[in-house]
């Protein structure tokens, strides 16, 4: 491999916001690779099944659908590969990625697509029953809990309001805090207090989640005062704990929130002439598969259009 | 049917924004209803095959992605009804859809996706070979023209851009305007000059699309100073003459651009409140399914996110 080549896209992560980036921008003819730290399918590699991507009425297996959408993005000619951004160098016309191993690339844009991760308790079943009664997100999972008994862990406004919606389908929900008090603002503190199918395990936290061949079938709670340890039966637990950008090597000119997500506009620019943002890693309300898979079009396009007005003359 | 219905969700519009949406808002257990003047699939049902809608690697005929879109949409609940919009009243906490029957729905939110349609020449031919050589939108069918000869209509900003674009593609681009000097801005008409594959027809106008069994072959064309009528041969012919959003039904208090697209934030939130936009019908640049999709859902998610706030204490 040379030490230098130069593209006209460069796309940051291999989830579905990010292949499909890679898809609309190979389709439209320039020159792109995409940069891919693990595996090409990004968080749906962590899923079953996948209940509401528009398109496959019967559901489709999360594993197969990020298979699908790699296949897709590869028909134009996209460039995918295994390997990780250490930093990025933004503040020139020319775009220079340095990889973890060394070598550097160079573009005259980029498209910041490396999504997000949920914070984890980092407990024994944790992993091991992700996607079969583990759940990190209410939006994508709760009609799997119909008339079940579950757990919420978390006591921000997050874990209380997804708290609420997943109301809406088990028959309860049991909102598991370590602390005396929940951290979410007192309106929606109100809310769950009335709602009569939410109620509230403080001082507790999870040690241990345990299931069989079914998935999650309890957990293992401790009291954060006394120090008891009892049982707990539930069929899922959402652990809401946090989501956190994979942002690691962004640099500073890139404007982010509070909690490190990039702001963009409506077309997917950043605060950076060039750099373009896609999918979990953008500031926004709704993370899903089929807003990112959106957010990355349309930061293809956009990319696109600033090679258009930025590089008539060069090239 | 009762005079008096009432909704959480009323959806305007049937094509992917709005079926997505009203999926998104019944999976979320909101009592949906979706209205659609002529056929759910929207501007899909005008296409033959689409390339570029990620998880479909092979490609999907438009009318089948249309239907799988429909019958996902109609999984978790959505009432879906063929009604014709005659106006809405938003002014109040509860919104009300007059429909062109008489009839009324009430809701307490609206979600605006009703698209956008092409202006159209309004020639022979034209509609016969839409979709076989007759295309509205260059992103989207742009590399079915690799290595031919096609023809631009019209001469403003969009239609140059879309030329220098397809030139990317296409051998030879014609732009054919009606007028003696295009409408486009000095610096895309300085662009559209330089590029040695793009040639000007000026003072022209099609007054007919002929072709065969493989599609469009030709345009006959007429110079608006002399009259004179010529045939000229080309593969492909890409109407770009405006687009015009489908909001005859929207009254004064939803904030809209020039041209009568939606505004709204990144939620999708128009400018009053409980009343959401999706799709083609919102101020954006690029309008394709992928990106239609990821707009119903968020707006599905935000019309949910505001009955939890102001319908609390209500219901």
């Amino acid at each position: 491999m040379s030490v230098s080549e130069s593209y006209d896209v460069a796309i940051v992560g291999g989830g579905p916001a990010g292949l499909t980036a890679g898809l609309y921008a190979t389709r439209a003819r320039l020159k792109t690779i995409l940069l891919e730290k693990i595996g090409f399918g990004g968080q749906l590699l962590s899923y079953e099944t996948v209940e509401n991507y528009p398109g496959f009425p019967e559901g489709v297996g999360a594993f197969d659908l990020a298979e699908l959408i790699r296949t897709h993005s590869l028909k134009f000619g996209l460039q995918a590969r295994n390997a990780e951004v250490g930093q990025l160098q933004i503040g020139n016309l020319i775009k220079e990625i340095h990889l973890a191993d060394g070598n550097i690339l160079y573009s005259k844009t980029v498209i910041l697509a490396s999504g997000a991760s949920p914070n984890k308790l980092g407990v024994k079943g944790e992993t091991e029953f992700t996607g079969r009664g583990v759940s990190y997100c209410a939006v994508c999972d709760a009609p799997f809990y119909r008339n079940q008994e579950i757990a919420v862990v978390g006591g921000g406004d997050t874990a209380l309001e997804e708290a609420i919606y997943l109301s809406k389908f088990a028959d309860r929900v049991h909102v598991i805090h370590r602390r005396d008090r929940l951290r979410a603002i007192p309106i929606i503190q109100n809310r769950a207090a009335e709602n009569d199918k939410i109620s509230l395990v403080l001082n507790a936290v999870v040690t241990e989640i345990q299931g069989g061949p079914q998935g999650v079938e309890g957990l293992i709670l401790r009291d954060t005062k006394d120090s008891r340890v009892w049982e707990f039966p539930i069929n899922g637990v959402f652990v809401l704990v946090g989501v956190r950008p994979n942002g690691s090597y962004l640099p500073l000119e890139i404007d982010r929130d509070a909690l490190g997500f990039v702001r963009t506009d409506q077309e997917m620019a950043t605060s950076v002439p060039g750099v373009f943002a896609a999918g979990d890693l953008r500031q926004k309300r709704l993370r899903q598969i089929v807003t990112a898979v959106g957010d990355g079009a349309t930061a293809a396009f956009s990319a696109g259009q600033y090679i258009e007005e930025h590089f008539h003359h060069i090239s």
